[in-house]
């Protein structure tokens, strides 16, 4: 594996002082699960979060001794002399609360019953998000990070930090996300929330105890997500309207490439992936709206960001729009804010962001080659 | 209710002769319910044919007797001085076999068996219901139609009329229609059915015997379809990001108004759709392609027709896009026909079809007052 940060391993990070959620809920305590690459520098300048989106997790470069085909999701963008360059920048990933990879979640037990939190475990927000990292970043010692990269849900955390803490990050890199999702995303994720919401195997999300997992609202959700991840041109290029075995079998059985190729990954999604994180996620995505405190208008939502931002968006993603980064841009030049605004035309829809992609992969480094000019590695 | 056709009633047809379906399934004996508006003229010259798509049935105009709220699902383009005039037109609507509106389909009772077909039912194509309706034209002693009429799956059904039996179709009205789905179509079909096929009640189709109804997945199905139906534009005019309640709830219940909406159509649909009649619909969709036995060759395909076509589509029409009406239309004119295409401007995505438009109306009525001029009422 060329460029490869190379062997890599979960650190895990407790935390003691309750975290008051914006439902209102009090987490007593909780554990980060993360990893890092790269060196933190002397002055602890050099420092690059990155934000994961709905299924991703901490590791987000290099493998595991034990099992090296798992390799971390962004490893195209991560490693020595790779765009986020791990010879400048040291870099951290981290599960979010709530997820299923390790950190503090749904099927994590809650110490006040003994038993898995399951339904109890509360609605998270990207504002909670930022607040649980921050905590991460105070722990290792990072008063203020280089960058905070991240695309789709992962991209609205990272501007949200620029709310938040606008004191605390230098550069946003937000990439094929959104201000706020539209009444269609939301829909979108509604039917999936619905799919295993639904599901018998769910039990209210107690089904820890049932010994069971809603496998089957898993699998829909993440069914449809990939139809929405991906763009009408891309399918019809990689399956068209290809039969499986040639001849039409006028039953309900897998007959299109493209029904294969779905149903494979939701099984394949629904056997690793925790329904109550899912829920949770497509929650948070469907509430971030930074504008909402400020009578819908975004660039006063944007008035307290100090930070400077990278906005990358791909031409056929329809689930996240360049003309939604577009509305991020307008209103941070009307906040006066530096912004750097590229629309990568690329046939892969949302998915775009995850992958290697030579204009989007060059954007990236120029910009970030930019950010390491300011410190010292 | 101005200018409606008024107090209709559904007919029956019963037909003996065996019919042998695309699948090779043999439907021994079969019943046809429809209904007819306007009055057939002398020479039998000025019947329309409208074909319903997957939700519809023979109820396409008027209101009944003991119900008056239930209007037709085309009440706003059939009736006297509307487009589809009742005053010149004796026109047809008939439930497609398969269905679950009075024609033989999977609830129907199997003959051989003394139960409900329920999985034993056979996947129909476009094919397959064109020869029924054939049938049922014969047993009304018309032998050409003036127009056969049809919006998404209905279009489907108009234009293989056209190549089927050239002679028997003068016109062909193809709205919001596609000569062949694409991949991310057919994934979208996909993912409702694996809704349906996976919910327990389903019973491998077999529900009927078990007293249930496979409604988790039914409303899935429906959801889905509404988002695809609408456009990302309407959604955010209708719904945006109101909230019900005004507040954030932190929970999973309904919650955006776009929420309620896609739940409540859910329910709805669910409570009287029958499961596999949704799946045979959605497969004939899928299977209908025209060009299949031609190399993939639209232009070839349409060597047979002999009809003159409108086709319409509509700008936010993403399911049915505009650029595959201009595929019928281009396929069209390598053959030499009289084709007219109009483009409406329409806010509403693939449910424009069904909707009150001026511009969309004033086509129509153009157009089939043209007709109309044909043959002496």
């Amino acid at each position: 594996m060329d460029n490869s940060v190379g062997i890599v391993s979960a650190q895990r990070a407790q935390f003691d002082l309750p975290l008051t959620f914006d439902s209102g809920f009090v987490l007593p305590l909780y554990e980060l699960v993360y990893e890092t690459y790269g060196t933190l520098n002397t002055d602890k300048s050099n420092a690059v979060l990155v934000c994961h989106a709905l299924s991703g997790h901490h590791h987000v470069a290099g493998y595991y001794a034990d099992d090296k085909n798992n390799v971390g999701w962004w490893d195209n963008m991560i490693g020595p002399g790779k765009p986020l360059d791990t010879n400048k920048f040291f870099i951290i990933g981290v599960n979010n609360l709530g997820g299923c990879h390790g950190s503090t979640g749904p099927s994590s037990l809650d110490p006040a019953t003994g038993k898995p939190y399951g339904a109890n475990f509360p609605v998270v927000t990207v504002n909670d998000w930022v607040e649980s990292q921050a905590r991460l970043a105070d722990k290792l010692g990072i008063k203020q990070f280089a960058a905070i990269v991240g695309g789709s849900l992962g991209g609205m955390q990272a501007m949200q930090w620029s709310l938040t803490y606008p004191e605390r990050v230098r550069h946003v890199l937000a990439i094929a996300t959104a201000p706020r999702l539209t009444a269609e995303n939301i829909a979108f994720n509604d039917v999936a929330r619905s799919a295993i919401l639904t599901d018998p195997d769910f039990y209210g999300g107690n089904f820890y105890e049932q010994n069971v997992v809603p496998r089957r609202g898993l699998r829909l959700a993440r069914m449809l997500g990939h139809i929405t991840y991906l763009s009408d041109d891309a399918m019809a290029d990689k399956f068209g309207r290809s039969l499986r075995s040639g001849k039409l079998a006028y039953n309900y059985d897998v007959e299109f490439e493209i029904e294969s190729y779905l149903r494979y990954q939701g099984d394949k999604f629904a056997a690793y992936f925790d329904a109550n994180t899912y829920l949770l996620m497509t929650k948070a995505l469907d509430y971030f709206d930074p504008a909402r405190d400020f009578d819908d208008n975004l660039d006063r939502a944007f008035a307290a960001a100090r930070a400077n931002y990278l906005v990358i968006s791909f031409t056929t993603d329809w689930r996240f729009s360049p003309e939604r980064s577009r509305d991020i841009v307008s209103a941070l030049l009307h906040n006066r804010r530096n912004v750097s605004y590229a629309e990568i035309s690329s046939a892969h829809g949302h998915d775009s962001f995850l992958m290697q992609h030579e204009h989007y992969h060059k954007v990236m480094r120029a910009y970030l080659d930019n950010i390491a000019r300011e410190f010292t590695a």
